[in-house]
């Protein structure tokens, strides 16, 4: 290589070698290897020896010497004996630089997955899409626990107590930490009737990853499954990425419509549904409708997914029991979550199942990640143990209650064209337009006041079958203090009132 | 309802009122559906009054009475104006008793999807079913940490500061905390010539998680895919559960034997290796196969999934940079895991993704887990963000170059029916049977003692091929001391002695 060469090649490297982040030695190597790569340097060029070059760049001979040598190992430059160090003979990085660099944004050039192409053409968590969140802060978000309220001191003493217990750091079963699953068993027993045990109980990513792991094992491309005809979209995304096909059925005072005679419901093996308080109206499934279900996955050997989401929240002192304490036959997977009890960072929530299915699950959840962090589930098992959960959800029932009592009400007072549809617990309310106004178009219009309410149409399932009660608002009370639920009111008010003037 | 009856019915239960952890209202209302369900109490019956009742059991009226209106509630009871409480006239609860019990336990009745069918059907991790675990402690674990070294201090106040991060409580974008995503962003293209921007990273719950959702959103049922001839099972049982076919290419020293020329490489679209130590071989992908990789991959518009599993302990000072940092067409897709150099139950993992899949991650990782406990995430970043993690890996490398320091020369002496295979670094030594010995054999008696290696045949991945020198055994030396590892082997020669007398 020529002086000149050098110079030229190597001068433009020295306000690099400033940077103190990276190394000497990592700046040559970055330097020679861009060279190389830009055709700069080309092959047989040879390179300054690590004495001159040490010179020129005020670098030591060492950083040199431990650059070339990398590059040697890597196979970009060779060292020819006697003759001194070169551009290695092999190198031809032509086609890379040449088809690569077209590449790269191309997107007609990007072959995915069928499941990929499925997942491309989903229209995903469409109330979010419908109406984005301008704000961090939303007065009205649903499922927003009251953080002002969140026992901090005695969530960090179980976190802290979790980093002493060696389980913590220790590959646990995939299924989940033992500690944990065997509080959830108690607790599901004495507060929702659940009949399992501790190894049926698998632990997930929030209740999302258990939805998703259910019905990956349960739902094929074009298979049929049932579901409630307004609720929560991250099922449609999980059902879209199956391909699989949608039935849904009304729901009314009692909650789901089912009748097992019904042609829809014999065509399909799987349905899923929130019986305790239906998503997001909040109507209770009646015990005749529970037993119809119930005989209906007997006979079909169907599946009943029972998303449990928020029973926690149910103010009149004792919630329904579950489906899934109803089933002798062990056709109900039950799901629940603490991204709602505890915070939405969370991530926790489990899946019961019945005996049959454990191994399959237990393999499948290996695939999917091998099991979820250590040392959260082994912090939440100790808050559940000590006692601290149950406490913490008496208080936030509480609150919870207190919130909606003055929510309610207010909302009846100030915004009369709004009908509460009238429902026990919870963390919001859902109110509907009576004459059917734009929901989207006003919850849009709000969220730019940071009032974060959602549509209630963007939640319904069946577009075709526009139903007009769909029309409506979801306010959730529960993150939200009294002083801010009365100005979030008023100034619904206001936008309401704007809203309908200008149309 | 007679006296008689009442008291058969309602006696036995004066027991469990004994027990303090179930309110009496809870018990009570758990034994009438009890009786309702076994048949004791029938439609149509007539429950005893609340007063005769609280004298029977000696409990409160007004347990009795919440009890009555739970059951009430649920349906599973009515009062009559003006003559009491009864069964209810609805409840036929007849179909669930008959075909329920009968149902449970028959898997013959278990209808499952077609990932589910597969999963059955996939022979999951074979290394650890050839040779189960016999003690949870065991000597030569690979991928085992030394956690007898790990920094709890340090650990233990990025844990803390991160519970004082409003971050760690409240929702995190799905493809994870920003932190976090910036310090591996910074990190890779450091100590790895990983080139990406903070955004093209998602964070996921181990490496498992991150080829699953690789392979999920790149395989479909039926399609070729590329591998080295050994390697870590978890993705053969992610590419069985999708269908997918497996083509396997030998490994020699220099890696893969890739050529994208030959009619195996021309038949896939995707390719999974280990290009910096082949697991679990540890040979290095030379730079003449890399490029024609990357060639393969522009001329063919396929994907290359570099798993990077512990590329952070290579001894020689520096480690080889990645491939993806060679990819200048977005083809590259790379993973990496925290589980070998933090601990095993961290479950915290990564991709790096080129910008034009970034949308459709995104998407995906909605529908599978919604993303992963934000508390972890943020307190991995603040570890990092301090230099702990950077020291910590200092310190591991040194020590783990020692303990194989340790371990090598003594197998040579000891075992010397067993050739080391030379690696520059790792988690783990590699030695092979000269003789083809029956390796998985030999790794169930020594794991009978606790030794915990692992028979080098069971990652193989074409059993008709069967490769001689595939026989060996994969000793971890990381987690093990000195004195461990001396006895250990004193052990392991016995046992190889007494193995190789019998047969």
């Amino acid at each position: 290589m020529s002086t000149k060469l050098s110079n030229d090649t190597f001068i433009p490297l020295k306000s690099n070698l400033l940077d103190k982040s990276t190394s000497k030695y990592e700046a040559l190597y970055g330097h020679i290897k861009e060279a190389i790569f830009n055709g700069r340097l080309k092959t047989n060029d040879k390179l300054p020896s690590s004495r001159y070059l040490s010179k020129l760049l005020g670098i030591s001979r060492n950083s040199i010497l431990t650059a070339y040598e990398l590059l040697l190992s890597e196979g970009f430059i060779e060292s020819r004996q006697g003759s001194g160090t070169f551009v290695a003979d092999a190198v031809d990085l032509k086609p890379l630089l040449g088809s690569g660099t077209n590449i790269r944004f191309t997107s007609s050039s990007i072959h995915v997955s069928k499941i990929g192409q499925r997942v491309n053409a989903t229209d995903l968590l469409s109330p979010v899409k419908a109406v984005p969140l301008e704000r961090k802060e939303s007065v009205f978000l649903p499922a927003q626990p009251a953080m002002d309220c969140f026992p901090y001191k005695e969530w960090q003493s179980a976190v802290t107590k979790s980093l002493r217990n060696p389980s913590a750091f220790s590959e646990q079963p995939v299924m989940g930490v033992c500690l944990l699953r065997e509080q959830i068993q108690e607790f599901l027993l004495i507060t929702r009737g659940v009949r399992c045990h501790a190894d049926d109980i698998m632990i997930t990513s929030g209740s999302q990853q258990a939805l998703s792991i259910v019905l990956n094992l349960l739902v094929s491309d074009g298979d049929n499954v049932l579901l409630e005809d307004i609720g929560f979209k991250g099922i449609d995304a999980v059902l879209s990425s199956l391909g699989a096909v949608q039935m849904t059925l009304t729901v009314d005072e009692q909650g789901i419509c089912f009748d097992k005679l019904s042609e829809v419901c014999q065509q399909a093996k799987t349905l899923v549904l929130t019986p305790s308080r239906s998503f997001p109206l909040g109507h209770t499934l009646s015990l005749q409708r529970r037993l119809s279900i119930l005989e209906w996955a007997y006979e079909t050997q169907g599946w009943v997914i029972e998303d449990d989401y928020d029973s926690e929240f149910i103010f009149s002192g004792h919630s329904i029991a579950s489906l899934q304490g109803l089933d002798s036959g062990g056709r109900v997977i039950y799901t629940g979550t603490y991204s709602r009890t505890m915070f939405p960072g969370i991530r926790l929530g489990y899946i019961v199942l019945p005996p049959v299915l454990v191994p399959l699950f237990n393999k499948f959840k290996r695939i999917v990640d091998g099991g979820i962090s250590a040392q959260q589930q082994v912090a939440m098992g100790l808050f559940m143990q000590s006692g601290a959960y149950s406490r913490h959800l008496r208080r936030m029932r509480k609150l919870y209650k207190k919130r909606k009592a003055i929510l309610d009400p207010l909302m009846q007072q100030m915004l009369p064209m709004l009908s509460l549809i009238p429902s026990e617990g919870g963390m919001h309310s859902v109110y509907h337009f009576q004459g059917g106004q734009d929901d989207v178009a006003i919850a849009r219009e709000a969220n730019q006041y940071g009032l974060g309410v959602r549509p209630l149409s963007s939640y319904q399932r069946n577009d075709v079958t526009k139903h007009a009660s769909y029309s409506g608002l979801i306010i959730g009370y529960a993150g939200t203090t009294e002083e801010h639920i009365q100005k979030g009111v008023i100034k619904l008010r206001h936008i309401i009132d704007d809203f309908c003037k200008k149309s």
